[in-house]
């Protein structure tokens, strides 16, 4: 049924066993469609994805009658091309994944774009994650690569999925503007980084060379490993240079998320970023 | 009752209403006892509660049957004066908080240490958290202030308790080996502060000017606001001095315990901290 509410057009859905809602209560459980659409929920996410045009696309959008009535301004403001669907706020509380449900959830198609064309530009900057559990560090990490001009972040070695609803929503929308390469092979990453001349360093907390005495200009890809057991032997021997982040003696180490936002902090003041 | 095993003394606990119990039940879930001993479950904050002393005392330990096994080297090194009290499997996961109980917990008493001879400190650097929410990124920030050599942890204005449960795990142990000051009234530290010649800075990432360009060395204390109010008017009205982290533009900003590592080690790597 479509109807029309507040200048926007859109079918109402009752019944708890519709095939939209099943997809939506799925895909909000496990990050993403079977056809690798992003599920999100709340109006910060879905703005953020908003903002990310051309590389996202919002398909889908569920809302519910109270979010109908709050988000008026955002639902407007939605693409022509969007499908909203109303359902009561108990459908959308049975839907969503969140404990504070924000009335309204989209499904998102997020642009892929070639590794390859990536590695061409003159300053590539790569944070590669490496067995990394953590969803919540994943996120942070991507936040941060995204606020310091990384061209893109690259999982391997079983890593969490980027796309865990704990990652999507860690990463405050950064997952919709910055490339993300998923369960890339190491040998193929490697092979691809040398031939596009792009350096690989690694954290090591035991190196005596600090990250801020290394020149970490030009082309770079910064490999960060497990929150616990650091980097697999096989995946740091792939390094160039193994650096660290000097901290008081006896400590054990930095969180994972901020070790490599400190990392990509440094390549950005070596490199003049600014605002 | 007291019995041997492992070369342990330890007491048998069997009843759900044991008093002591009741006490580690109620502690674990708020983070502290009554009289304000930290509650930690876990082997790893209990072997860091153990480096950190003299500033920490372990008063009780709860261990499990299958946790008197696993951990049988950690227990024979408990300090002689601590209690030690065993219980069943089952007993500990009814009083545990968390998902996968590791079989021991521990009450830890965190001596507490004056502001006024912290500041003294030629170098002193204070980390000072104004209406932080989020236990996970106070626990962050007080691992990254011990790791890049802060003096101390001060919380104001509502921010969350540092002895959470989960602020207490995402530090890492730093909660044992860090002074940290609770709830300490605002304009009583800033009188303290100037008193001391500490010079006072916040983040503000409107500033132009950056964390990088500002000489950060000398007697410092770091003013961080909330995930995403930033910090009230009238705080940051105190700061001598207003900085950014540059970051990408159209972005919104960093995560607030990444904001705060990323100024300590700027802090550090300015002082020329080394390992």
């Amino acid at each position: 049924m479509r109807a029309r509410h507040n200048d926007v057009e859109y079918r109402e859905i009752t019944s708890p066993a519709n095939p939209l809602l099943k997809v939506f209560r799925r895909a909000l459980a496990e990050g993403t469609t079977r056809d690798g659409c992003l599920a999100v929920e709340g109006p910060f996410l879905i703005e953020e994805a908003l903002r990310a045009k051309p590389q996202a696309t919002l398909h889908s959008v569920l809302v519910s009658d109270e979010g109908l009535e709050r988000l008026r301004e955002l639902v407007r403001h939605l693409p022509a091309k969007s499908e909203v669907a109303r359902v009561s706020d108990r459908l959308f509380r049975q839907v969503a994944e969140t404990q504070s449900p924000q009335g309204i959830a989209a499904l998102v198609e997020v642009h892929r774009r070639s590794l390859h064309s990536i590695l061409q530009a003159p300053n590539a900057l790569l944070l590669v994650a490496c067995g990394l559990q953590d969803p919540g560090n994943l996120g942070t990490m991507m936040r941060s690569a995204q606020a310091f001009g990384a061209s893109g972040v690259v999982t391997m070695t079983e890593t969490v999925s980027p796309f865990n609803p704990k990652a999507t929503r860690a990463s405050a929308g950064a997952i919709f503007h910055l490339p993300v390469f998923v369960d890339e092979p190491p040998d193929a990453l490697f092979k691809a980084l040398r031939a596009a001349g792009v350096r690989i360093v690694a954290t090591d907390r035991q190196s005596p060379s600090a990250i801020s005495s290394a020149d970490l200009r030009g082309p770079l890809a910064i490999l960060i490993g497990q929150e616990a057991a650091g980097l697999p032997p096989e995946i740091e021997g792939e390094a160039d240079l193994l650096l660290s982040i000097p901290i008081r003696p006896g400590m054990d180490s930095l969180n994972a998320a901020t070790a490599a936002s400190i990392f990509l902090y440094e390549v950005a003041r070596q490199r003049g970023f600014s605002h």
